[in-house]
């Protein structure tokens, strides 16, 4: 099966397939490491790209990429969550310093009322924004409090306006030292669904997860740095079609072996042809399909809560429960 | 392509299926009938099941099934919407015949969390509801104006109650002459989604459109007629994925036709075998998986309306618009 | 003043309210205690209604009213929350003693579309349902896990239904050992909304909170005993505008205590006058307003948290954390 | 009652308290004009401010104020509502003049989870925008459609962002010639709540319906013009309780007017000391409460209807039913 178009929004699935692709070991120009946590059976890869080659083999710009991986997300465990939120707060801090006096913005990506896509303003809306008290009453916050700001915009659909251009708008007006933009994401495969988070550095594309192009947010287009985080809650319906074609095709051909004339036919039906098949399956709905699991309401609370609780640690270090007692409201 | 599983919640699509496969022009103990308007291309079918022998080869019970379909359901076209508006609510009136006496309990089914399930709870909140003032101050209401009241149930996963209880302990309570149940639906066809709405006088399994097998909400059940509305707004993802590889091998069986050990060997790919492919591809969401469009939102606030008036019509033919000024708050 | 009104939903108020007006210490045919903690200012009071006596002087059944009192429960307190949750669940495990095999029905009543009366629509979506598992595989569950069902029936504005009469259909059908019916409630005091949860075993009256006279929910209604959880989250309009007047009225009163002839003067604004003079001010709304503080959303957020957590723990006593992964979803 | 405080976000309603005040029969510097439809009761009032003697008179900047009021806006009247929709829409045309090519930004101002103040988001959720076309593909919009886009800013307690920076951000992006800007108001007599619509070209002040001063949204903060569209749909506690004290002594001073001494006593009540005994009733709840009828959710639904399609049809003047039905998705 060549030619198989090997794009995702998750770089580790982007590293597996152009292994699986090229029969190679590793990627020129990536680092990659492993950690895991047995206890919680919590993965967390990292993925560096280092240079252009690496870039070019993976597809995506030369930064940080950290995919934290366990099944437990995708249940109501309450201690593994605990030490996911850690974890990942951790890992939120690594990626950008901050000093005491950094401001940050957090930016909920998606459509508020179509629920995979809910994941980045429901985020938004457990952040605990602290900007306004900062700005009047920076004494009354204390040390380790940082200046947190949070905007969910809406999407091109709705607002008529591409979110780079409310992004950036709010960005110059208020200045942050970097924002931070949360997105529910498009997997390749089923099994990252709402068990995967990815962090990286180096911006994000908004509705990518939905199948829309749009402009991307990072430090070129907002001037700030900007932190991405990422959940895939679909799978493109036309990508899981033709990923389970080729599966069962594979399976065909390997049952077949012998036949090599078979082996050819089977062989013989390109890209091309399927993509054109599984086109005409989807045309009625324009091809704009998703595909989602059924408890998708529960799941996306659950995500939004471990995220906007990693940040919130992550971007108030200092910040005792006490502390968050007398801002939150 | 045999022992094809026919199933899916729309007769029209059933008996579609039954004839491709049987490659017969009618089924036996059923009634056909298609009117079509073409001003704004509306086609409604009518598919009357009349004994036990298309009970059996429809694999539906003894009953009326009308079909409405128009693509103008999926987009923003007011002319037609009202013209939906009053074909549909001719055929509810049709279905069960009402005195003026009559009273109605609508039921919105499905889970008001999850966008593409919302459409039950969506509609009730559209719903006139006069029994309450019925009850009080009948005189206020004037003639043509029947008792009706409304309720959505939630989900069992929600709830910890079956739907069926809820509603039979409702309907035991009020004691309604008609039960019109509104719910989401799994079509088998993509084109399908959102562009057919299906009423039937034979009862509904709530839930059937995303997956679960629920106690029939029907006459026997709840000891009066069931009169239900359905809409598909998804397809299951297995079944997706199933008729799309069952499209393709079909197209590759015709290209090489000639070879008939290539016949053979596709053909030998069974039912069971491409179930259990397709179980291993979506086994990390349990298989619980649904496709709908990105438009979804959109979608339902459209098919919820325009179900609502066509009820609101349907059930008070006397009502004028200075009357619904009167009782709609 | 006399003749004032004393009728609140908080037996807490009607009791300050009668002492006040009586001059007298205590009443006769009621019980009165109370427990504080000290570190989180939590007060909590039981009272004790014994008899017709004090059944007619309180204008409330017989049987127990506990009302626990802490301004903690208006900001964000994690640890006052955790101290608050637990003396809850102690508090709605004494007011009924359940066995293992007990099975509860969660009633949220009030309407989710309106702010400050969606506290107990809010508090079912986090109740932990466990009747649907434990009629299929019990053994799964274990010990200490209770049969839990969860509903919010609406109000008979959306559905031309008595709130009684759906819950009464339930009850038949499902068969619960006791129902806790929740509902946002309106104080007389301002200082008592959102700082305030009152639990009683004689039942409720569903919208009391907001005016309306529904039937009640209690034993002789529902055939099961009904425990009651409530939180005022409003003060009714005309109520507050009446009380507001008597004070100001009082304190001039008291100012000019010399003058005989003015304190008869002001003394004999005669309650009806009161009552005509303020109906006719909110007449434009019918009179139906309520008062409520700006923030109600996050108020309601934290509120239906802290009950929905202290019933979960209360009827589940056995239950780990570990369990609850198992169960929730 | 001398030193009342006249303020309210209501141009009429500041214009009939000066008035009354004043016991003047017009205020030196504003022009004032009616419009009333008798058919449905519709009543329309121009205030001009013409100058700085009207400017101060008023507490406003120079301007045009109209406000339509009808009882209609209460009730589900269709045909009242179509002739008030075109009443708006041509008041909206005559505010200011548009040219074809001129761009316009919707801003929905208001917290959306705060049912009274939900009505900015809720209207912008109906707009119809096409500023994302208009940018791709002129050509298929034709004439007569206006370049639209819509945002929810939300409130400064939940983005930590005042929203005049988000707004000022967005403005400069994209460059509208107008802002139209709508919000829930404070009214200061109960019979204004939901039953007037307020227009101006004078700007807007986010929240101050809802009590908080927040920055000015105008010409001058913007660089845009802003047309401000206004409901009021609560009423500020405090200033009810001393609205309607104020009313109660008046009538008891009329009617014992004969006893001077009882006159002077009532007089005496200065606004300062009434005042610090309101804000003691209300302190509990730091004084931010506000009235609100019972049924403000189905009330927000109807006027957000009535303002979205006056907007949308003032917008695009050409615009047929066939056009909204290519450009609504």
């Amino acid at each position: 099966m060549k030619n198989k178009n090997i794009y995702t929004d998750l770089a580790t699935e982007t590293r597996d397939l152009y292994l699986q692709d090229s029969q190679e070991d590793e990627i020129d120009g990536i680092d990659f490491n492993i950690f895991e946590d047995d206890e919680y059976s919590v993965k967390i890869s990292f993925i560096e790209i280092l240079n252009e080659k690496g870039e070019k083999s993976m597809g995506k710009p030369i930064g940080s990429y950290v995919t934290l991986e366990s099944d437990e997300l995708k249940v109501n465990d309450i201690d593994a969550h605990e030490k996911i939120i850690k974890l990942l707060a951790d890992e939120i801090g690594k990626l950008h310093k901050l000093s005491e006096k950094s401001s940050v913005l957090i930016i909920g990506l998606g459509n508020r009322s179509v629920t995979p896509d809910s994941l980045g303003p429901k985020v938004v809306s457990k952040i605990l924004v602290t900007r306004h008290i900062k700005e009047v009453l920076p004494e009354s916050l204390g040390d380790g409090v940082r200046s947190v700001s949070a905007l969910s915009p809406g999407v091109m659909g709705m607002t008529g306006i591409e979110t780079k251009e409310t992004v950036k708008g709010v960005v110059d007006r208020i200045k942050p030292d970097l924002v931070i933009a949360i997105d529910a994401l498009a997997a390749r495969s089923v099994s990252r669904i709402n068990s995967t988070i990815q962090l990286s550095d180096t911006g994000i594309s908004p509705g990518a997860g939905l199948g829309n192009n749009r402009k991307k947010l990072d430090i070129e287009t907002l001037g700030v740095k900007v932190l991405a985080i990422g959940v895939p809650t679909v799978v493109d319906a036309a990508t899981l079609i033709n990923d389970s074609l080729d599966k069962i095709l594979d399976e065909m051909i390997q049952e077949c072996s012998e036949s090599s004339y078979f082996y050819e036919m089977l062989n013989s039906l390109s890209s091309e042809e399927k993509h054109g098949l599984i086109s005409n399956i989807l045309a009625p709905c324009d091809g704009n399909m998703f595909v989602t699991p059924k408890e998708v309401d529960a799941t996306i609370d659950r995500l939004s809560n471990i995220i906007a609780n990693a940040i919130n640690i992550a971007l108030h270090p200092n910040i005792t429960k006490e502390d968050i007692n007398r801002y939150m409201y």
